[in-house]
């Protein structure tokens, strides 16, 4: 029996460029009948680790004002809504938390589009308690109980092995993508890493 | 009248997504009509800018690491010739000050494309003299007095400028592309920078 071709997906809440791959997610496992390894994780220790204390597109001046250009049209091509966050990068760490939660359970998908979407075209507060409760809810989750494992001790040092495990996968932005050992990053690879998965089926 | 679309094209002789896109304009030039301003500059001082002493591709060694395969893929995908260059980042100097002598001449496309093909299929030193006389040579140029004009003092003023003009214009790598005064940063955005030139025919 074929094993069922898996697409490994790092990504970051608070990156604009994961924002994009998170809802072209949807499409390709009906079309492709691809399985999504989620890996939520954080850029942030990976930047500093990297001696940046912020995103590069807030360090780095040009690159970011061309980075607002760009998400602006790239939205556009992939018919994806796009507001520009008051805040960013917004703080991911309690949506990456709720996030490893999520990530083997049916409710994945829609928690990430929706979480994606508040940042990123409702200009919505990721990091707060009172928005993922409403989110959870509108997914007639348990939003209580998801919360309280999403910052229990065992799960904060989850999300700390996960961003170390990225790392030391020699991941350095997000998103990135696996095919089995091949890495393919940003949403700009993504047809890439699909069309390498059909061909390893 | 209608003007001829033009794309301005930001590209350094030493950056190997730059030559995806020089490789890529022959084709482009034949199928669109459109016009080529060439803007050969040099990334180097733009680094230096930020802070960076070399290449972010040498001194982000796991962006580097991916690059090294990423390029592998790109140059298949496109169908261009690839031979890891035995130095990286080879000085370009040289070739952007040839490239500021042709860039309004009807060789400007042929020298880029040997050039780049020195760089990144042949594993040749394009910062020496004498490869570059047998690259002009091998156009039926007058190889001696191009090279003459390349390294006067005036022509190496023109290239301190234009880099300055990079900058000045918000370039932070290469290739990058203006359709007026719209930026599109990345071989991957050629195809992009490309339609909108149709629509602002």
């Amino acid at each position: 029996m074929d094993q069922q071709p898996t697409l490994e997906f790092w990504f970051d809440y608070a990156s604009n460029y994961s924002y994009l791959s998170v809802m072209r997610m949807r499409k390709l496992i009906a079309e492709e009948g691809i399985a999504v390894r989620w890996r939520p994780f954080l850029l942030g220790p990976i930047f500093k680790e990297a001696g940046w204390s912020n995103s590069p597109f807030v360090i780095q001046k040009d690159k970011g004002a061309y980075m607002w250009q760009d998400i602006v049209r790239e939205c556009e091509k992939y018919g994806q809504p796009w507001q520009r966050p008051s805040v960013f990068p917004r703080n991911s760490i309690l949506a990456a938390r709720i996030g490893l939660i999520g990530e083997d359970q049916p409710w994945m998908l829609d928690f990430c589009e929706l979480a994606m979407l508040d940042n990123f075209s409702l200009d919505r507060d990721i990091g707060s308690e009172q928005n993922m409760t409403a989110l959870l809810d509108s997914l007639g989750l348990d939003a209580a109980d998801i919360l309280r494992r999403a910052v229990s001790d065992d799960n904060k040092q989850r999300l700390r092995e996960r961003t170390a495990q990225a790392q030391a996968k020699g991941i350095f932005g997000a998103p990135t993508f696996f095919v089995g050992d091949e890495m393919f990053w940003g949403n700009d690879r993504l047809a890439d890493a699909a069309a390498r998965l059909r061909r390893a089926v």
